[in-house]
């Protein structure tokens, strides 16, 4: 195990109808900013409990923030904070709208000239609007961490602070049950490859951090279908273990102490900038192609998965290599989620623009061994065509 | 899955050389008051390693905290804490340091008449010193929850408030190669049965608490063993492993959302009240005799634990569930627990004088269904002869 320091201050309120705990979580005296996306919130039920529950506080609202959410937009935040003295803000939202609220709280005490400058120059961030959050789409983990990540001209760009993580997080697995069938495919691939993200590396024999994160696959694995059968369609248990899944994959615990990948997010990123696909559906792309490219590198794990994930005993280390990469595949598909850069209808010829879009923004050194240079990009994407 | 808040704010520094992080953990016009045990810090390197990290800080110390900390001793540090006017707390050592710290930080700030009410009355504390905690004995959990355990005139009691919750935990398996056999084997113990009260219960479909769970057991089953073995004697990893699930196991994760029994934990608090046992001797006494009084009421969780933690996949379920029994009492002998009365000579005359002490002490309707009552406990203690 390496060495580490974790925290994760944020306070759970996790089932069905704790969206009324945040009336004593925000402070009565606060001038509370409630953000939110497309308005989806106001037919499924979840914005009129966020509004009984601040009955008693004085409040506002932004909506509009989108999927990968704009800085432009978010900066739009920034003159209904002033002009109404906002000193809390309430992520109403998925994680889009729970990273582009972290913006909004990190732009409104920014002393610099230009707030795009905490991204770009990964400022250190030492101050920010308070943030409470009610998640409605379980998936990128922002709720309890203290990513984020803001897109500004097709450059899609993360930044972090432990200032902009959420006082609070309330997890109802009820509000998800209106979700969309892409909804739920998006949220449950984006957290099963966060935690591969952080486990499908070099073993440092952390026994804790690999079990963690392989229960966590295993129920990914296990309810994930099932949340998109029409018989399981209102099953609140398997939304929760999903909910409670996703929030864990990304809250610092399971990598906290391991080597960490993440080359098929940076990778994944280049793709939503320049064709603006779902991040769940460039990550699905991405990883098989990873994993295949990462087989000598990544051997050991990739038959500790094999053998403990999808309970794959018989053959050689390499044919459990392969049939994992298999299994991995069709529970993608199972999920509805594209495999190949074919199936979003993308080839060869786009190799080169994510190429240089991924050299533009320095990612030449991607991966657990900081070994996956633009040329392995390359061949990782000539991979998943 | 149940309902649920959850926060856990200890910020945690774990690995080889961590002590030093107390340096900046702890402000430097604090007065420090550095709580400690019968001395075995300063014969293992901790106390220097605590004293060069605290170079410009203004410290005191108090020492002789026991195992099972006394009451009486613990008030002893009030004095000190008066005379120099102590506002932060350091507890160096194991549970018992934690947990004594956690009663001296609550009482030095109690407005009532008698501080043993903080225990006896379960009060609402609201108020206490701050607590860091360096570890050296991987156990109880104690180091990132709420709960301590007091002892007076043989009375072992609980408490719990979130102010007493260390604001930080150094956790350096280094510092645990120097432990004895009998000191490790007590802390594995220990921690799987604090898993065990948590998991082996009724199923609430809580799969990613149940995962968590069994990636616990397995990783104490594993290393817990290899850390007694001369070969594995100074194996950082092994420490390391068995540290972190001590920690993971009571620190309030694993536990939220499902239910919980403690009724081994309640029956054992009796034979170390009445008997002076180690804490986690008693357990190891306990818990098997509590699994075969339950064989009806925690079938089903029974049977997941012979097949996911113990691999057993041949045979009834109600052989299956003896299996699991027997590897588990097999697994505490490996450890070098005992698993009678018998083996801590102990027998049926002594089982009247235990119960009428959990009667006292109000322990009559234990466990996750609130079901096992004195009649049940005897039948415990009867199978546990």
């Amino acid at each position: 195990m390496l060495n580490f320091s974790f925290e994760n201050q944020t306070r759970i309120h996790f089932g069905e109808g704790q969206i009324a705990a945040i009336t004593n979580e925000i402070p009565l005296d606060a001038k509370v900013l409630v953000t939110y996306g497309g308005g989806s919130i106001k037919n499924n039920g979840v914005y009129d409990q966020v509004v009984a529950a601040l009955k008693d506080h004085t409040w506002f609202e932004f909506s509009g923030i989108e999927p990968n959410p704009k800085y432009d937009t978010l900066m739009k935040a920034q003159t209904i904070i002033k002009e109404h003295g906002v000193d809390y803000l309430l992520a109403v939202g998925g994680g889009s709208v729970v990273d582009g609220t972290k913006f909004i709280a990190a732009a409104a005490l920014f002393e610099g000239d230009d707030p795009w400058d905490i991204v770009t120059k990964q400022l250190n961030i030492n101050k920010a609007l308070p943030i409470g959050a009610v998640l409605t789409l379980p998936a990128t983990g922002s709720e309890t961490n203290t990513g984020a990540v803001v897109t500004r001209n097709g450059h899609k760009l993360p930044f972090r602070s432990p200032v902009v993580r959420p006082s609070f997080a309330v997890l109802d697995p009820a509000v998800t049950l209106s979700l969309s069938d892409r909804q739920i495919s998006n949220g449950v691939v984006d957290a099963f490859i966060h935690t591969m993200e952080q486990y499908l590396t070099y073993s440092v024999n952390g026994k804790v951090q690999d079990r963690f994160a392989e229960g966590l696959l295993q129920t990914l694995i296990e309810d994930g279908p099932k949340a998109l059968q029409a018989e399981h369609k209102n099953d609140l248990e398997i939304r929760a273990n999903i909910m409670w899944s996703a929030t864990m994959a990304l809250n610092g615990l399971i990598g906290a102490g391991v080597p960490q990948d993440w080359s098929t997010h940076m990778i994944g990123h280049e793709l939503t900038g320049t064709y603006n696909i779902d991040h769940a559906r460039t990550l699905s792309i991405v990883l098989p192609a990873v994993m295949k490219v990462g087989k000598e590198s990544k051997h050991d794990k990739l038959v500790q998965y094999a053998q403990r994930v999808w309970n794959i005993t018989e053959g050689s280390d390499a044919e459990k290599i392969d049939q994992a990469i298999e299994k991995t595949e069709a529970f993608f598909i199972n999920m509805g989620m594209p495999i190949r850069l074919s199936d979003i209808d993308l080839g060869a010829s786009d190799i080169d623009v994510l190429i240089s879009q991924l050299e533009i923004h320095g990612m030449v050194a991607l991966g657990e061994h900081q070994s996956t240079t633009l040329e392995i990009s390359r061949q990782i994407l000539n991979t998943a065509l």
